[in-house]
């Protein structure tokens, strides 16, 4: 079956442990705490078909991609602190490097960066304010095509990024007459989905 | 002009100070805490036509009832803990009676459950999964007119609280096909409201 699938470029995000105490000061960790959030959880529920890419931009170390498999995942509660926890595991393990390698049930940690990402992924989406609203895009019939949906936090997208995403084809869709942070664009995504699903 | 309104029912949430590091033991404050993110935060503002009251029903004082008021709101950031220490400033209020004091700027505190706040309303509805889809909702075109969204916590809401509902005359309103948590309806509802707007 296809994969729900998200990419939340963290520009400032710290890429060693850090304290559960003070998730903005980790470079705005809690922006992808609440992402990790809004992607995975049902009420009674965690979504087994979704999938997240945090890219992890801050210093000190070299960018690491961190993925967040909903089919594999344990020990996440909602709040964000469950959430950092486990981006923190990730993050703060020894010997990271080109191959992934998985700091906690579900959590996997890699060197690299946007492209990285999403050199392996067709059906790209790129969430932008001037995008095409969600509701007027044609997707696949086929349930066994993913959907990848790439979005930036409080920074947005730098200048690079933005000419990489229009390199692979992503097309710019988006979710809101208003800008909103990328935890509250995901929730909309997922209901959006949750909808054209429920119809069929 | 018309207000946005919310009611959450937090009915563990602890009706005294709170230690920020355990947000979920504090009766799931953490739940309460995410709701007043969804209700406010758009990507660079605040939503000054948004008021949000949470009814908190645990222990050890007698109910209490804590409202935010977009247009007044000042300190708030858009992690758990920020959110987190208004409302243990609020429930921590010294004299609390029937009448509301002001805790910090635009966040009010008095005694009361759930029918002090339907008492004062009209145009309340209960959004419960089993509800009318909220698209084929008809709302007023009257700008003045204000609407209120009703929501329970992880443990939803309880019987007398529905019969409450009922006899106030809440329509029952769907935002997903699935079971949501609390903060995640709001995104949605604030969504939906945002489109309305936009299209008039």
């Amino acid at each position: 079956m296809g994969m729900r699938e998200f990419v939340v470029v963290g520009n400032r995000a710290v890429t060693e442990s850090f304290s559960l105490n003070d998730l903005p000061g980790a470079g705005r960790m809690d922006i992808l705490c609440r992402c990790i959030n809004s992607a995975f959880f049902l009420s009674h529920d965690i979504r087994r078909d979704t999938r997240i890419y945090l890219v992890m931009l801050g210093s000190p170390k070299p960018s690491l991609i961190v993925r967040f498999e909903g089919s594999e995942l344990k020990y996440l509660n909602p709040d964000e602190r469950s959430a950092g926890s486990l981006i923190s595991k990730a993050v703060g393990q020894k010997g990271v490097d080109d191959f992934e390698i998985s700091s906690t049930p579900g959590v996997w940690v890699r060197r690299g960066g946007l492209e990285d990402v999403l050199s392996e992924k067709n059906n790209i989406i790129y969430l932008r304010e001037d995008g095409k609203y969600i509701k007027e895009l044609e997707m696949s019939n086929n349930c066994n095509d993913s959907i990848v949906f790439v979005l930036g936090d409080h920074e947005g997208m730098k200048f690079e990024d933005k000419e990489l995403l229009d390199e692979y084809g992503a097309t710019r869709v988006s979710v809101s007459p208003y800008s909103l942070h990328a935890d509250h664009c995901i929730i909309i995504v997922q209901n959006e989905l949750d909808r054209r699903e429920s119809c069929k």
